[in-house]
Parts: structure tokens; C-alpha cells; sequence
């Protein structure tokens, strides 16, 4: 069982190698709760994880440093283990699958450590893991079901009930839980009265169905865009642990965790990536029971994939009107796109692309559907656009 | 002219409402300098503008705020003003010109302004701001070319003094030049050691071009992606303080802009405007005598309209390789299209769009060209895809 001296421990540990990261006001992700973002997203390498790897890897023996560790992960978890060896000047070999985004491949290397690329996803890439582990004495650093670990990632929680004395509830996401773990046991151990609510994606439930199970679930289909907390199974450790210490956990949609990520763009500034999120979105969703209280979100993590960022924001502009693709049917004869983009240009859209059908079988024989996309200023100008269209006798389909 | 003593009580007057925004390690940005990024997009209204313009207020007699007060402004001023007004507990009017997106005007609202749309442009709301404020006598709080306004600006300056004692150089946008004027006049007096140096984007270079020219310049036309600081004439008193306290003012390019913004995203989790990345832009773009040298970058501001983010990324994701349209001449018969999307999803593309075009006159009279839109991995990742169509007998033509 873990020992908040640990937690301490691992605080002054890790005060030379990890950011004291803000906890910023957040006023307009709610109406009902006080909420507060805790920033582990400027946390250096992107995420919270170099907490808990260079904390267990500073706690290793002389003999254990001498031989390196190992770790798999295709994510947050490779860089957090590949600075923290470098800082502590031992080598690290991480194992990746191989279809891996080359960027993070490319950070991983960065931070210092061996890259090992094994053909498959993630679980062929851990099987070898093993096998190397075995081969070469290397010690092998978890990504979540780890004492260490755990004490590591605790450490957020001290910095929360430090730096907002008066915060009543926190929120966390849960992957394989050892964030939450952590960061529960320190808080429920020096502040019992603050709630600590769990959050996962509703692709990837594994922890809140073992936690309603009571037992251990393995789930075999998962799937979510928050990928840093899609995993199959919790650990051991931390699901006793969540048992222990966590007052409830939810679940929220991929679409709401999209929309978690559009709000802290447009009102934090903050880059989240889907896992980072999902904490906002229970709250910014109403899943939780913390209206008036003082609230802080754990956003933990921003290395969000860009042409995934691209999509969110692409998929985010539709939904609240920024842009819209008017879809109409013309007479199929010279000076009739002109028109239409006349009345579109008076009445303030900005066109950015034209299509052409003529093949189209619900269209007349000698007319054309025309799809126009255009950013627009919100539904109402839509509207006022479609309007504007009709009156000047453009047959808009949708 | 200013006195120092006048920043050290706009510090204590902002302390109760300004953020003190962090000072953040960004090692990734420069191979040459030390840079650190002081994050003011995280400040309250997402820009530094707060800051001036609530000093501004709170110096006014009493007299003066029960009249209530007057800005004109398009973007952060408006927020600004409209914040410390209510926080003053004073009326604020703001002016804004009718084409400004629905979103500054809904927060300009939300701050608790009132709102006046001026039909036209900048200048028009402008000239009715003048017009309103001598018809019912409100204080006209100026966006830059104001000692108050400035010397709140100067707060910056000391925060940065204080959590990077051991700064080198300074890099700051310049606008109209009240944020430079006031963090140079700071910095100089109390640390001349420190050098400060301004950026504006090269498509609205006003003070640039004032200083080499040793006076005021009036510049027509100007067009930036830096709509913050897109200015034509700096003040008087900016232009004066900038000639004093500040070493050396350049220019970046609209692209450099753009990249500087995808930079702060991938690298720093930050969201930045237009605006708030040429200091960054400046230093990745080695505009600046500062390798070697721990050197701060400002961001000044974070309220991008998320259409012209979308584009930055689209943009920024086609440069690096992340995003590739593929032009390919088919003969037009059933199961081309299927072959070439085999080839591409076994290589690991993800295809995003396809649009045929048949009446190209380029292509065989039996041909047709498909443009293909795929994510890839990286440019090795488009030139690995199109060698493996050649291979397959598709004719790549772009």
C-alpha cells in the first residue's frame, strides 16, 4: 500500500526535472460549477507522464540504473520514460508499433532514448517488450500499474490543494488509472472533504465497468479519439485503488470530448488532446455533481495529433455555424454561379470552395447542383444567407 | 513622461485583477537562443489589453467614471476596456465597426459593455466614438498612445524581471506600440543590461518604417494575418519611447506568422493570434541578434477566429508533409479508382477526399484525372505512396 511519504518524497524528487504547472481560472466552461484548469499540458514532453517515470526511475538501485529500462507505449508514456532516463544519464529502449505517427517516433528520440519499432499495434510492441526485458536484465517502467508510478503521478494532487487551498472537487481522466490513483490517495489523504471524480471516454469504459462490476473487465472492442486513455484493462493496483478513493466516475462521448477540446481552444488558448480533455467535457456536460463548487479539471495531457486537431476544429466550425456548404440546383447556363456568389459576397460569406454536379439524377436535365462552401458568422447568418438566396430565385436544397 | 513609479502602481493596482501569466521554458523553438515564452494569451480576455486599460480606468477621478467611458476597437481592447470598466463598476461603450465576428461582439457583451455597431470600417466606428464621447462626455480610453494605458502595458515588464531574473533579451509585438513603449521603459530602467527588441509584421510595418524614417510614417495599405497589429500610424508617444528603450524593431512575414502559430500549438500547447506569434516568428526565423541568449518571446494574445486557424493548420500540415493531394490520369473504366485507393490504404494514406474531373482537356479523350486528398505520415511517407502507384502503372501527374 502507498505511503503519502512517498508521494513527498517523489515532490522533492521531482522539483529539479518537472514544471510547477498553472492552475488557471476558467470561468466560462461552466455556468454552474467554479472551474479551475490544472495544466499539465504545459507539463514538459506534453503530459503529466514524466511525473511518474522519472520518479520510478530515480528510485531504481545503482545496479538496476547500470542496466537501463524499457518501456512500450506508442504515446505520452515513451517520452515521459525517454527524458526521465536521460535525466537520470541511463539508457532507455523504447518499443513502439510501428505504425506509430513518426512524430512522436521522432520526440521519443529526441528525449534521448533507443526506439525499437516491432511490426503490429500496441500489444506485439509490449510482447517484445518483455522478451527484451527478459533477454537483457532491463527494468521494465509501467505505464500505469506501478507504486512508483503512482506516487509520481500523486504528486499533481499536492500541487492542486497548494496552489487552490479552496478547491472542493477534482477531476481527472482514467485510462489505466494511475494518474487518478496517485492524485486520489494524496488528496483523499490530507483533504478527505474534496470530492476526486474519474472520467473516461464512453469507447474505452474499462475502469468504470470494473468498478460497477467489482471486479477486474477486460474489454476487447474500444475505440475513441482520445487515444492516450484507450485501454482494454485497468490495472490491479489502481483499480483497488479507485475502489478506495474515488467518489464516482462517468463517462463522456467522443463528440463531447471534442467539443471539451474546441472550448479550450477558444476560451483557454490551451492545446488539449482527446485523453486531456475529457475531464472539461463531464463538466462542461453536466455529468457531474459539482454545481457551485470550486472545480478544477486536470487537463493532462496536449500532444494531440494536428490533422486530428484539424478535424475537431473542422467538425466544430459546422456544428456552431462557422461554416456551411449551401447545396443548390441551377439552370445549367452562363452567368448563374455568378449570381449565386454575388448575393453570398454582399451578404458577408466568404466562399472557399465551388463543386460542380451534373450528373446528379434529381437534378433537371439541363440543370446543375451546385455545392458551395462557405465561412459564415453563425446560424443566424446562415439562415439570413439562404434567404437572401431564395429571394433572388436560387432553388437552395440544403 | 513616464516615471517608473507609475508601472510599480499600475502593478499593484492589477494585482487583484490581471493574471500573473507564466514564464514558460520553450527549448524546442530555437536551436540558437534560450527562449521562454510569456504567456499572456492566458490572461484574463485573452491578451495583455486588460492591463492598460484597466489602469486607464482606475486612475480616473471620480467625476470623470461616473460619466463612464469610451473605446473603439475591433478585437482585445474592446475586451479590455469592457472588463475594467465593469470590474471599476463603470459604464463602458464600446465601438466597434459592423463587420466584426459575432463572437468579439458577444464577448465585448459578455464583459458587461454596451455595444455600438458602426456601419463601415475601423475608421468609421472610430470617427462616431469621437462624436459619441464629446456629445455625452465619456473618458476615451485609447487602444496604445495613452501614459496610463502604457504604463499598465509596463507591468509585463516587471513580471518578467522577477520570474526570469536571469533574462537576456525581450522580444515583443508592436502594434500601435503601447505594449513595447511601456514593457522597454520598465525594463531599461531597471535592468539596461537587458536588451528589447520589437516585431511587426512586414505587411503593417508603420513603426518599422517610422523609426528608419526618424518620423512619424502613415502607411495606406496594410494586410497582415496579424489583425492585432495590423496599424497604420504608431502614436506619438510610442513613437518617441520605442526610439528611446527599444534596440532593434523587425519584420516577419505572414507565413513566418502561420508557422510561428503551428509551432506554439504542436510545441507549447499554446494557442496564440496572429499577433501574439511574431516574437516567436522573429526569433525561429533568426531575425534577431540572440543566439546564445535566454531570451523571452511575448504572446501577447490568443483570440485567433477559429476559421483562420483551421486555415494556419491545413496550411501548416500540406507544408510539412502531413496533408498531400495526388493528381493521377486513369483510363476511365470501372475499378481504377479501387485500385489506386488499395495501393494508398496498404501504404498507410489515409484518403480524405476524391474528386474526379472528366472534361480536363489535358487528359486522354477516354481518360480521367482523380485528385486525391490523403493524410500521410510525413514527405517520405507522399513519396513512398507515390512510388508505389507508379509501380502499380498509375500515372502520377501531381
Amino acid at each position: 500500500m502507498l505511503d503519502i511519504k512517498e508521494v513527498f518524497n517523489a515532490a522533492t524528487v521531482l522539483k529539479d526535472v518537472a514544471r510547477l504547472t498553472p492552475v488557471i481560472p476558467a470561468p466560462k466552461l461552466s455556468d454552474r460549477a467554479e472551474v479551475y484548469i490544472k495544466a499539465e499540458n504545459l507539463q514538459l514532453t506534453g503530459s503529466f507522464k514524466l511525473r511518474g517515470a522519472y520518479y520510478k526511475i530515480s528510485q531504481l538501485s545503482d545496479e538496476e540504473k547500470a542496466r537501463g529500462v524499457i518501456a512500450c507505449s506508442a504515446g505520452n508514456h515513451a517520452q515521459g520514460v525517454a527524458l526521465g532516463a536521460t535525466h537520470s544519464r541511463i539508457r532507455s529502449l523504447i518499443c513502439l508499433p510501428a505504425g506509430a505517427p513518426i512524430s512522436k517516433v521522432e520526440a521519443t528520440k529526441g528525449y534521448g532514448a533507443d526506439v525499437c519499432l516491432v511490426p503490429g499495434v500496441y500489444d506485439d510492441a509490449y510482447a517484445r517488450a518483455l522478451e527484451l526485458q527478459k533477454e537483457h536484465g532491463y527494468s521494465f517502467v509501467h505505464p500505469f500499474d506501478d507504486p512508483k508510478v503512482i506516487a509520481g503521478q500523486g504528486t499533481i494532487g499536492l500541487e492542486i490543494l497548494e496552489q487552490l487551498p479552496e478547491v472542493q472537487a477534482i477531476v481527472v481522466p482514467i485510462g489505466g488509472g494511475g494518474l487518478i490513483s496517485g492524485l486520489a490517495f494524496a488528496v483523499k489523504t490530507l483533504r478527505p472533504d474534496v470530492k476526486v471524480y474519474g472520467v473516461q471516454s464512453s469507447g474505452a469504459p474499462s475502469m468504470a465497468a470494473s468498478l460497477k462490476e467489482g471486479k477486474l473487465c477486460h474489454l476487447n472492442d474500444v475505440s475513441t479519439i482520445a487515444d492516450g486513455i484507450c485501454v482494454k484493462e485497468p490495472g490491479i493496483n489502481t483499480f483497488d485503488m479507485c475502489n478506495r478513493y474515488v467518489d464516482q466516475v462517468v463517462t463522456v462521448s467522443d463528440d463531447e470530448i471534442a467539443a471539451a477540446i474546441l472550448a479550450l481552444i477558444e476560451q483557454q488558448k490551451l492545446v488539449a488532446e482527446g485523453a486531456g480533455a475529457v475531464a472539461v467535457a463531464a463538466v462542461m456536460f453536466g455529468k457531474l455533481p459539482v454545481d457551485g463548487l470550486k472545480t478544477v479539471c486536470l487537463v493532462s495531457g496536449g500532444n494531440i495529433d494536428v490533422n486530428t486537431l484539424s478535424r475537431v476544429i473542422t467538425r466544430g466550425l459546422a456544428k456552431s455555424g462557422r461554416n456551411h456548404t449551401f447545396i443548390i440546383d441551377l439552370a445549367d447556363k452562363p452567368g448563374q454561379l455568378s449570381g449565386v456568389c454575388e448575393v453570398v459576397g454582399n451578404g458577408g460569406g466568404n466562399i472557399i470552395s465551388v463543386t460542380h454536379e451534373r450528373i446528379n439524377t434529381s437534378t433537371a436535365i439541363n440543370g446543375c447542383t451546385i455545392r458551395l462552401e462557405v465561412e459564415t458568422r453563425d446560424r443566424n447568418h446562415i439562415e439570413a444567407l439562404s434567404e437572401a438566396l431564395a429571394e433572388r430565385g436560387f432553388k437552395v436544397v440544403g
